[in-house]
């Protein structure tokens, strides 16, 4: 990856905005400007914090348990621990190299964080100014490196689906199909899913997030799989639905509304159409179809290093599509105590079109 | 549980602050004091909020993805769906059952919600007070009901690494072992890993966040496991290291000093000694032994619904220990190019004494 163009990129933005530099936490946006891939454990164990002056090379702050981590992973980055916590190093750090003013991620800081962080900078005499999406609306348009690394993402979801498709039978639970899937993602190379994978059976299915358990899938009725992974930092994201033995005539036509819906939206996705009129175009099919209620999520969502990201293809969202977006198109129509039919593919969006990443064409066109 | 109970704990001490109402974010503690136990996806993906008035029954806020979840895990709490958003809701909500001034947690409310969250407050002349760990600190201190149910998260979790420990041989892969653990885990009716298993072998046990890799187990060097897993709400938390083969004379004699670290650590765990003083009593040994400066981390932290939580056992905590607290005691010693060894059991903390909560003694006292 071309982490250094990324970099000044940040450093335009800031000598735009007349910020001296831009203290950067949110795991994803870190590993995005720098290739160091440590996670968070969460919101309150930081693994480190990537400080981006607007005229001089950054520097990753982290501890010891990560040092070498940091240090294998990053090109033309000093590494600096914190033996006594990122607030008292930065308390250092900021006034040695002349920063007088700061940018940080507002979405990513935790308010009692922030305001330790406010304290600090008062004291040192440095304005601080929350950011909200400065590195998100970067990560959004993917270039073609990026592009490949997702293809191959989804590519590797796909045969282990299929994989574990093949062995699946009624009796089967719920937790052991989820747990196969998720054990050969991490054999075959995968850092990890990308979210819990879902697999539920029968009216299981219609609840959008059913957790697996110990269920037995059940014969005749609909199976839902929605499941990702992570390859090389950047995620995959589909949904099946099939039946493990005959499908009724009610699933067999809920499932080709659904399919509709799907192929409506995509025809329409191109640079330039808003996010809603995708939403819409798949959702009058299924209003039309009288399942209009059962819908109740937005079309999709952008794909990259998280699993959600922007842009959101929800029915408010009136922004513009760009080119090299990935985003999901997952229509889904969910009959309490009966069960749901979610289908779900990704795509790149292209000036005139948009091209599927998908391959996998089980029970699409039934 | 008594989730009423814990409520009007919470209750009494809005109303000695003289404050309406409390929303709580932070997942452990909605479930703490709920029951309701979806976690998030991360804290940008919220699954709901307990709003707690000080005078009234709570009622949980979430979306229609979790409103049966919701429903089927609370009991004399009002399930209120946001179709548009938390925020959208409260500002009808917050005024209509009387509220004028607003607690929030801070440590997990991100800085760009509490601003969103300030200037609704600010036009329905809400007061908000950021508070910081009212829940944890009652979450401290387990009660008997939590101490059996972490004792059995104890108990799974040592099964299962004796199940697997048995089954490693050399050439067995780390993720191998890894994977292992965690799907015996999930089959066995845990919820999950309480945190990422830690399958570490031969020079890559002296990095204490390894990540377990396809790197085959190497024969007469350590292995570190570090492991566990939730039940029922409540997380374990155990390392073992041993050797698969034979081990060398300084492999013994590090592992010896590190479990002399550990018991007199133990020894001196009871109600009213100061966090620190226990972290020394550990570190003085290992200091004495030669290995101070390869002991780069607190000797251990508390456990309960999360698997880190106060007290952290370090030695800047002057805190003194309570009866009822659960805490790790995981002195280690880290040669880079050699490798690392960890013990960690859990215990409660008693009046006078205090109770081990393991009963595993693999590769302990040897």
């Amino acid at each position: 990856m071309n982490y250094s163009r990324r970099i000044k990129k940040v450093q335009e933005r800031l000598r735009r905005k007349k910020i001296d530099a831009i203290l950067i936490t949110q795991p994803q946006n870190r590993r995005y400007l720098s290739g160091y891939s440590a996670g968070d454990h969460d919101i309150g164990e930081s693994s480190g914090a990537l400080l981006i002056p607007a005229r001089e090379k950054p520097i990753l702050l982290t501890d010891f348990r990560f040092q070498l981590q940091a240090q294998q992973e990053t090109k033309g980055i000093d590494v600096l621990l914190y033996p006594k916590g990122l607030h008292t190093l930065l308390k250092g750090l900021l006034p040695d190299i002349g920063i007088t003013s700061l940018a940080f991620e507002s979405h990513y800081t935790l308010h009692n964080v922030a305001k330790t962080l406010k304290s600090m900078c008062k004291k040192l005499s440095i304005t601080l100014h929350p950011t909200s999406d400065m590195v998100e609306k970067m990560r959004q348009i993917k270039d073609k490196k990026e592009i490949e690394i997702i293809r191959r993402s989804v590519f590797l979801n796909e045969k282990i689906f299929r994989k574990i498709y093949k062995t699946i039978y009624p009796g089967h639970t719920e937790i052991d199909v989820a747990l196969a899937l998720e054990a050969t993602m991490r054999r075959r190379g995968a850092e990890g899913p990308s979210f819990e994978t879902i697999v539920a059976t029968g009216a299981r299915s219609a609840l959008p997030h059913s957790v697996p358990g110990t269920v037995k899938i059940l014969k005749n009725k609909a199976l839902m799989i929605d499941m990702g992974l992570i390859l090389d930092g950047y995620c995959s994201d589909m949904t099946r639905t099939f039946v493990v033995g005959k499908a009724s005539k009610k699933y067999l036509k809920i499932h080709r509304l659904v399919r509709k819906a799907q192929l409506a939206a995509i025809k329409q996705i191109r640079a330039g159409v808003s996010a809603a009129s995708i939403d819409k175009a798949a959702r009058d099919i299924i209003v039309r179809g009288g399942y209009g209620k059962y819908f109740g999520h937005a079309l999709g969502h952008g794909v990259g290093m998280a699993v959600h990201e922007a842009p959101r293809l929800g029915g408010r969202n009136r922004r513009l599509l760009k080119a090299g977006m990935i985003i999901t198109v997952e229509p889904g129509i969910y009959l309490p105590d009966w069960g749901g039919v979610r289908l779900e593919n990704m795509v790149v969006v292209r000036e005139d079109s948009c091209d599927v990443l998908n391959q996998d064409t089980t029970w699409l066109d039934i």
